[in-house]
C-alpha cells in the first residue's frame, strides 16, 4: 500500500505524478488536462458562486464520504439560490501518511457526483502538511452556477408558507452514531444527496421565495436566520417535521434536538401560500422529495421563531448557541 | 485576549458574532452583506478560474502573511493567464486556541490587497477543528477573472524567449530563513506581491504567448513544465538569471538552489522573439519588473532544460524530486 509524503506536495515530480497518475484518472476533463493554474470557462451573464470546505470525521460514513459531500455541499448552495452548477474547482489538504487508497476512494465519490449531475471540474490544487496537521484529508469546493431563477430573502412575506423537502437530522444522526461506536443497529445514513435535480423543476413557479439547505445548525438555525433577515415571525408546528422514528429515538438517546442537527440533502423552501402545493407535488414526484411537508408560515404577528410542540405547547426556538456536533461537514 | 472556540464552528449565534463582529469589519461586500450561502456575480462570457489552498508555516513571515499570500497567489494565478481578477471566495479552516488578534491581522492584509487591487471578496466559509488538527489557519481563496488575453502554451515556438520578471528565491529564502531561526541579519523578505498591474500591460502585445508564476518548484519546474507541454528545449543562461546576492548566500549556505525556491511575486514570460524588447520595457516601468531580464531561448535543437552555468560548462535541469522546503505557500 502506498501513502501521500510530503514530496506529493513540492510541486515537482512527485506533485505531477499524483496529479497524472491517480487525480487525473478519476477527474480527467479539458480544462484539468490543460494542467495550467488557471482554467478557462464560459458562463451566462447571470452567475452564482458558493465556496466551503470540508473537514468531516470520519472522512467515511454511512451514506457517503467527503469526496460525495464536498461535491453535493456545493451543488447544493448554488441549487437553493435557484442555480444550476456548471463549474467546480478542487482544493485538497492532504496529510502525510494518507492511503493513497482511500484518496481514491474520495476521488471516485467525486467522479460519480460530477456525472450524476453534469457539474465539470476546471481546476484543482493540492497541498500536503505533515502527519498531525491536519485528519488525512481536508477538501475545499467552490462552485460557480448559472442563475435561472434569482431569489431574495427580500421577497418573502406575512403568510408565506414554510416546506422542507424530507425528513430532518438524517445526516447528524449518522455521524454521531459512527463516531460514538455505539452498539445499535440503525440504518440511518447521511441524506448527502445533489439537490439540483430536485429544485430545478421549482424555479418556474412564479411564487417561490427563498430556499436554505438546513446544514451545520439545522432547520432551526436556517428558520432563525430568516426570521431576523425579514424582520418576520415563523410559526412550525413539530408534528408536521418529518423526522425519521429511528433519528428521534437516538436523538432523545444523545440528547440531541433533530431541528439543531445538520442534514446535507435538504432543503427549506418559502413559497406563497397559492403555489405552496403546486412546489409540494413537484416535490415529492422526486424520491429524493416523497418525504416533503409544509411545517409552518411565516407571520407578522411577532419576531422570531416559535414552535408548536406535539403535545400542543409553544416555545421559542433559539439559534444554537453552542457546538452539539463538530466536524460534521 | 480571546481564541477561537469550536462552537464558532457551529453554524449558529457564535458563528454568527465571528461572522459579523470580526470579518465583515474587513471583508464588507454588498454579496458578503446578503449572509446567503452563494453570491451573484456578474461575468462576461470569457473567465478563468482558479483554485489554491495555503497552508504555509509559519503564518506570518517578513513581507507578509497567510492572508496576503492566499489573495496574491489567487490574483497571479489569473494574471498569468491573461486574466484581471474579479470576484474571490476564501474558506478558512481554523484551529481551535487560534488567537483572535492573529486572525483580525489576517483579514487586515487580506482587505488591504483587495482594496488595492480591486478584486471583491464575495463569499467564504469558516470551519474550526480541534486544537492540534491544522496549524492554526488553512485558508483556500478562489478567483475568477475575466479573460482579457486568452493565452496557450501551444503557441510557443523555437526562437521564443523567455523573461522572468525579477530575482528568484526571495520567498523560500525568506520562509526557511524565519523557520532555522539563525543568527544572520538580512533584509530578506517575501516577494510576495499581486502581478495584475505589472502584466496587464503586457496583455495588448502580439508577441505574447505564454506566462507562469514560478511558486512552489520555483523557475526549474516551470521551464521543465513548458518544455514538456511544447516538446521543445529551453536553454537558460545561469549569470542572467536575475538573484540577489544574499539570496544565493543564503542559498549555498543552506543547501537550496535558487532556480527551485519559491516565489511569490514574479512571472515567467515566453514572447516572440521581436517583442521580447517591448515586454522587458513595460515589465522595467513597473517598481516589480524592475530587475525583469531575458534569461534564455526556446529551441527545437533538442528536448528538456539545459543550463548554461556561470564557468562555462552546460548541466541539465531535471524537474525537483523531492520536497526541498515543505509548507511554502
Amino acid at each position: 500500500m502506498s501513502f501521500i509524503e510530503l514530496g506529493h506536495g513540492s510541486g515537482g515530480r512527485p506533485t505531477r505524478d499524483l496529479i497524472e497518475g491517480l487525480f487525473m484518472r478519476y477527474l480527467d476533463s479539458v480544462e484539468l488536462r490543460e494542467l495550467e493554474d488557471s482554467a478557462y470557462i464560459t458562463l451566462g451573464p447571470h452567475s452564482a458562486i458558493t465556496t466551503d470546505s470540508y473537514v468531516i470525521q470520519p472522512l467515511f460514513f454511512p451514506g457517503g464520504d467527503i469526496g460525495k459531500l464536498s461535491i453535493c455541499g456545493t451543488i447544493n448552495d448554488l441549487s437553493v439560490r435557484g442555480a444550476i452548477a456548471r463549474y467546480i474547482s478542487i482544493g485538497f489538504i492532504l496529510e502525510e501518511g494518507l492511503p493513497l487508497v482511500d484518496l481514491e476512494e474520495i476521488l471516485r465519490s467525486i467522479r460519480k457526483i460530477a456525472d450524476d449531475t453534469g457539474v465539470r471540474i476546471v481546476t484543482g490544487d493540492t497541498k500536503v502538511v505533515e502527519r498531525g496537521r491536519c485528519d488525512g484529508v481536508y477538501i475545499n469546493t467552490t462552485g460557480i452556477g448559472e442563475v435561472v431563477r434569482p431569489l431574495s430573502v427580500g421577497d418573502v412575506v406575512d403568510g408565506d408558507v414554510i416546506i422542507v423537502s424530507g425528513t430532518m437530522g438524517d445526516h447528524g444522526t449518522a455521524i454521531a452514531l459512527i463516531r460514538n461506536e455505539f452498539d445499535i443497529e440503525t440504518s440511518i445514513q447521511s441524506d448527502c444527496a445533489p439537490l439540483n435535480g430536485l429544485l430545478a423543476p421549482l424555479y418556474d413557479i412564479d411564487g417561490l421565495k427563498w430556499m436554505r439547505d438546513p446544514t451545520r445548525g439545522g432547520l432551526a438555525t436556517v428558520l432563525c436566520e430568516l426570521s431576523e433577515a425579514t424582520g418576520l415571525g415563523i410559526m412550525v408546528s413539530e408534528g408536521d417535521v418529518p423526522v425519521r422514528e429511528d433519528v428521534r429515538f437516538i436523538s432523545d438517546m444523545l440528547g440531541y434536538d433533530p431541528l439543531y442537527l445538520a442534514n446535507e440533502g435538504k432543503a427549506v423552501i418559502v413559497v406563497s401560500e397559492e403555489d405552496a402545493g403546486g412546489v409540494l407535488e413537484r416535490l415529492r414526484r422526486d424520491g429524493l422529495g416523497r418525504h416533503a411537508s409544509i411545517i409552518g408560515r411565516v407571520t407578522g404577528d411577532f419576531r422570531g421563531v416559535r414552535l408548536k410542540t406535539r403535545i400542543g405547547g409553544e416555545r421559542v426556538l433559539e439559534p444554537l448557541d453552542h457546538e452539539m456536533l463538530p466536524r460534521i461537514c
